[in-house]
């Protein structure tokens, strides 16, 4: 049993598994490149908010973090579809009573790393770069902000250094390491709808806001102070061409005029903030010698389905439950964490991938929406039997593996519905419950 | 129109690529991070030997080359299959005329070198080490043998620097690039037959022997020398099993007992030579900027199609051809080099991954040899009309995508023959051409 263990990266899935462990008696030593967020120096302008939901909470359960990441967090029961002409089209995400919450990813950031500073043997260092890990030996080498370079060893090394980790590089460059990046061909542009007066909201609070246009879209999720933060999702060469304040005008004045209003600095935002891109990440193993990969850095997955975070905090969770089964027997717990969470980090990149052309294009579709009613009526008909892919997602535990299955199957399900006339017979509780077993039995 | 192009590694494509550049007057600077092979520091034991074929033929006779390099290589006709009782069974590649040609890499690599030499206007440095490009100045940074950094610019970069290439590293860190390299469970061993009395082949010397065992297989090519290159391909695992001599040597009495007699050093080898790994890689863009990749820099491929060689040089020949077709205007020749050659890197390795299987267990089947008798009787029928697979890929320069795509087609119509018993009217010419055109269209 290792009792030493080093985590790169000091990020969310970092600072949550820094706890975990020191809950568990280890000796933790967390080194992160960027400043201490706690100092203030936290900014924004690259990344959108994010979406907690069922994994995220059930992992920050583990640490009594719930209540107070709630109260900085904004329930979004649905989406709610802006057209052209600003008509509003609205669809429930799942029952009355569940809603994905809105966050802000410093903030969230802070109050782990604030809970993590109560830890006697949790020792924190920032502005502090790794360079180097050997996974036979455990010892990592770093740079500090005054450019001195030192080394530090331990039992084990958690990567929790992101899409661009430091020591997944490192691994790339030993044999049999598998490894892949494909980029979307969009890009985005953070920008802001600002609250109106007395800090009220501008539009409705408890959704999430898209603005659907078939090959690109805009969203906008709530924060506290009333503002919605907005991301743009388009093609990069479409973004390049927007080079002038009139052209950037007249484009959202044609595609979000309803937007345009209530975004007075967009032409500054817009040409101020970087376009970010979206990379879909994966990679195999996760575990080497001593040093395995956690979060982004084993899985970068692009944003859609708002589950990078909550994917990340469940990878914690499940090596946490590991190192209980194994009673810290760190060669087993790494082994079975690797093997459990594989496939399902490989779903979620799927997922996020299929979630993104649900977003900007499906939902701007009438037979697509009809399709969700349907859905959504046989959700509320049949709660726990009839589980949308969307409620496995972001409203259970479940493998997102599963979900991905699960998925096709309620498609063909829907689709046999609509194709056989089937609707006016939800209620036919034999027949549904027939067809819902004989569905998934394909 | 750049006049000066820099060359990253001085390896089969970077050397050939060199002398096209030459003839076409441009300032050629090639760096190579390995010693110059000429000076007699050569060293095998890593590297499966090579097997030229049209395409790489075709490539040599731009530089007039072929005859020289033919006289130092062994044809080789056909796959001689030895079984575990040392039955043997023999496969024709082609038509009587149809040859493979086993050669030495560096050998081939010390020719090009040579003609290299001789262009005033190519000038080669060793042993120094490209360390960076900047792709927008067309900038590339290196470390020479006595640990010197130094600067070169050019007008174009080609990046021949192999499978490891650093130019693509450096590509890699910058958005928007796709990249995945994905590794075989099998390793490789090299190992040999030596020669029999007098300097004679033990073996049959115009073919390429396979031992195939399903799951891992032994190959071997002739060298002038009347001895083989033998290549073991295993699982990693079982190889790093093989841990003692006498495992090593019970291993191959059970599995290769004919050859064994024959390899007098088997043991020293199995230990002394370095177990190599097998990688696809793929990657897009090629082009950025002033540089692109050439070779097994821009698509790494599995050596089992014997292929690996000949589309690299196909590569050189393909942007030769741009450079003509364009009068030397370098952002289109390689706008049109990418966009042609990528589909085509694709398919290839698509294609080396399939012939793996094809080589280790397919060729040790009775059903499958029936239908290789078929395809070959129907080749030799209609000479130009039926074309195997690998009459495409090894002695055509038709489209590797095509090949790719006429294989399925191909083996949909053997299979067809011998499900309706067609075997005795493959002589019935309209009947056939009938076939050939409906399963072409389908």
């Amino acid at each position: 049993m290792g009792e030493k263990v080093t985590l790169v990266g000091g990020g969310l899935a970092g600072s949550l598994m820094a706890i975990y462990l020191a809950k568990r008696g280890y000796e933790v030593h967390m080194y992160e490149r960027r400043p201490d967020m706690r100092s203030g120096q936290y900014q924004g302008g690259r990344s959108i908010n994010l979406a907690l939901s069922t994994r995220g909470i059930n992992a920050l359960s583990r640490v009594g973090l719930v209540d107070d990441i709630l109260k900085i967090a904004i329930p979004m029961k649905g989406r709610q579809m802006h057209d052209r002409q600003g008509n509003l089209n609205y669809q429930p995400y799942g029952h009355a009573d569940q809603a994905i919450y809105s966050v802000s990813r410093g903030e969230l950031n802070i109050r782990l790393l604030q809970l993590a500073d109560q830890f006697p043997n949790i020792h924190m260092q920032f502005e502090t770069r790794c360079v180097h890990c050997d996974f036979q030996t455990g010892e990592t080498r770093y740079v500090d902000s005054d450019g001195y370079e030192f080394a530090d060893k331990a039992d084990i090394v958690l990567a929790t250094d992101g899409a661009y980790s430091a020591v997944r590089d490192t691994m790339m460059r030993t044999t049999g390491f598998d490894y892949s990046q494909a980029y979307e061909s969009h890009g985005y542009k953070e920008l802001e709808i600002v609250p109106g007066a007395n800090g009220t909201f501008q539009m409705e609070e408890n959704a999430l806001h898209i603005w659907p246009r078939a090959s690109f879209m805009m969203i906008a999720l709530p924060n506290p102070g009333g503002n919605f933060t907005c991301t743009l999702f388009l093609d990069e060469n479409e973004i390049n061409a927007l080079d002038t304040p009139e052209k950037v005008k007249a484009f959202f004045d044609k595609e979000f005029a309803d937007a345009v209003p209530m975004m007075p600095h967009l032409v500054e935002d817009f040409f101020n903030n970087p376009t970010g891109s979206l990379v879909t990440m994966r990679c195999y193993p996760w575990v080497k010698g001593k040093a395995a990969l956690m979060g982004d850095s084993a899985h970068a997955v692009v944003p859609f389905y708002g589950q990078g975070m909550n994917c990340s905090f469940e990878d914690c969770v499940v090596l946490d439950d590991c190192l209980e089964k194994y009673q810290g027997d760190w060669e087993k717990s790494l082994a079975e964490y690797q093997i459990k969470r594989k496939p399902n980090a490989d779903a979620i990149a799927t997922l996020a991938v299929q979630n993104f052309i649900e977003m900007r294009d499906l939902v701007g579709q009438p037979e697509f929406l009809r399709k969700k009613r349907l859905e959504h009526a046989l959700s509320e008909l049949y709660p726990g039997v009839y589980k949308s892919q969307y409620e496995r997602v972001t409203f259970s535990n479940e493998d997102y593996a599963e979900a991905l299955r699960m998925g096709s199957v309620n498609d063909a399900l829907l689709q046999h519905i609509i194709d056989e006339d089937l609707e006016n017979e939800l209620e036919n509780r034999e027949q549904m419950l027939g067809l819902m077993a004989q569905f998934q039995a394909c």
